[in-house]
């Protein structure tokens, strides 16, 4: 059997001790596990970016990984822990919006809501089930454990509205939704919205006041410091400046509307 | 065996380069170990905040674990480096206030003052004890080596001053003694200290002018942007503002004074 | 065998999903590779950066480690990806001057053009070579497939203009090639080249309009707040703040002027 995986995705900060705390936890119930993290730099309470994190990862790993995502502004209250198997792995998080956009995408083969102190650390505090509730569930999940046993079946997700991009005959109306760290500007506009689109300068693309003509393969398709626009590594329409920052350059961010015309 | 397991604390900063020299020294001696970061992100020489940081995540890391603290303002100078055995885990750090501070709430059962050059590196710069000594002593404890071979036992580590919270009949005074990384103020005021303090209406918690009422449970029991009191996952007061910073909302860090008053 | 070893250097940001990326495809072809970050905190497209950061931790990496490095501003466009053996480590790169400068050091053993689709991802986006092309390939390299297999051998390397320090008989000039996470000014005055420069008060260190006298051996030989000068741990002169940031204090960065005069 192939070493079990397990990921965190948090917004705890990145040298956080909160997540080693994760990570001690999870090693102490099975040392033989790989520990990847997603991302523990999520803005506070960024459900959303989250979401958008894990979406953008999930083709590249292996059937099997653990993913636990811990950004859980509501945590001590009675909002539920839940665990989804999508794609053939392994989802853990609070139930706010994390794994209900990605079970739009990926509809999961079985929901669990997590009840079962039996898999939980002995005390659990009422502000950081990541440790006392999550990685725990997590770990003894890659030891092997049915996730049946984590608690009752459910039937549905938390559910958030996420800006739907407008295709129309010659014109797609969508927003930025991420910005990278390049400072690169990632829209809801997909490939496949595109696929009727020219590439070339009969086509513009426009993000707040700045436009920009054609759509291009390659950030270093134009000279440094232009604006141009590109499907990028995840088939989303994005707005770049060539070895520079379009979130800078611009002056926007997420929700800068994006209308590509042709 | 369970697989070996070593951490590092150090103030190196998130992605430097001086982090990957120490994994690379461990793993060139025992590539079979695991190695999870507690915090690299640890403020230049602030040898307090590496204590607190490895203080809240020992109580979640297996027996056996190996700590690597590499705070070492004085590298190159007398002070000591030094082992010790704490909680069935083993830590390696310079004798300046980290070990003293750990030890404290774990009483070592072995302390070593590490000078048998057989383990170290064999140019050990002036600068960069970490990567020269530390690491490696490090790996030879994850192969099995006794810690006595490390040097002669020392009986006695350096103490830092540690402000403490003062617990009168209807009032504790504390400090805050940490800032996590979603802006939450931490104090030295422990739950044991608040046993005898109500948790209703009747507490008021006062940081700098700020003032909120009540010792709640959960960040969510109060609306977002709200001031509000609660005890921590580590058993420490502490002062959050919903959904936001309080570190930012309040203006205050690390020594500003927090009274309990009922 | 031992645990293969596959590190990464990248701009793409500390918490960056494209990191986590890189690694899902990885562990997907090599569950048991072990996965160790250079610094994913190189600035965005310094290909100087993440040379200088890999070349000061290779000596301290075991034989047989895959290094990927995947800063790569030309993505998409007829730079090409190349594989080098050096000291008895694997490098997959972009040919835009990271190999180049270590292969200047510790001359190649052998150099391959990557070419062979084989061993990449079966979709190749024109904007994430590091994903699509060198991480599966890196990850194929862990379980013993022989470079020659990845494309044709090519006998050249892309070089990078590097600023030479200038050795005249009582003075070396230099400058500021990198900068750490403690703001010490790392020059490209080497050890080697100071050897007949007296260490004492007769020797002047000055960089902008800064000066400092004599070379030292260890940050804390001086007060607190003392500029001084120092070899630090690569062998290389640097200049530091006691316990503060050269960086900051001095106002200068990468490319100031260090002149070295007896």
């Amino acid at each position: 059997m192939s070493t079990p995986l397990i990921t965190l995705t948090t917004d705890f900060g990145t040298g956080s001790p909160y997540v080693a705390a994760l990570k001690g936890v999870i090693l102490t119930i099975n040392p033989a596990v790989h520990l990847v993290d997603i991302s523990n730099a999520i803005a506070p309470q960024n459900v959303r970016q989250a979401a958008l994190a894990l979406e953008a990862v999930i083709p590249y790993f292996p059937s099997g990984t653990i993913h636990v995502a811990v950004v859980d502004p509501g945590v001590g209250t009675l909002r539920r822990i839940v665990y989804a198997c999508m794609e053939g792995q392994h989802f853990i998080a609070p139930d706010n919006g994390i794994l209900g956009r990605l079970a739009d995408r990926w509809p999961p083969s079985m929901m669990i809501e997590i009840r079962e102190p039996a898999y939980w650390q002995r005390d659990v505090s009422s502000t950081f089930h990541g440790r006392d509730i999550m990685a725990p569930v997590a770990a003894h999940l890659s030891l092997g454990l049915a996730p049946e046993r984590l608690g009752p079946p459910c039937d549905q997700l938390v559910q958030l509205d996420w800006p739907p991009a407008r295709t129309m005959a010659n014109r797609i109306e969508g927003e930025v939704v991420a910005v990278d760290s390049f400072g690169n500007l990632v829209t809801n506009i997909t490939r496949q919205m595109l696929a009727s689109a020219p590439r070339d300068e009969s086509v513009t693309v426009r993000c707040d006041e700045h436009e920009t003509v054609g759509i291009f393969n390659a950030y270093a398709d134009q000279p440094p410091m232009t604006l141009i626009a590109l499907v990028g590594s995840n088939d989303q329409l994005e707005l770049a400046v060539v070895n520079d920052s379009a979130r800078t350059m611009l002056g926007v961010g997420e929700g800068a509307k994006v209308v590509v015309s042709w």
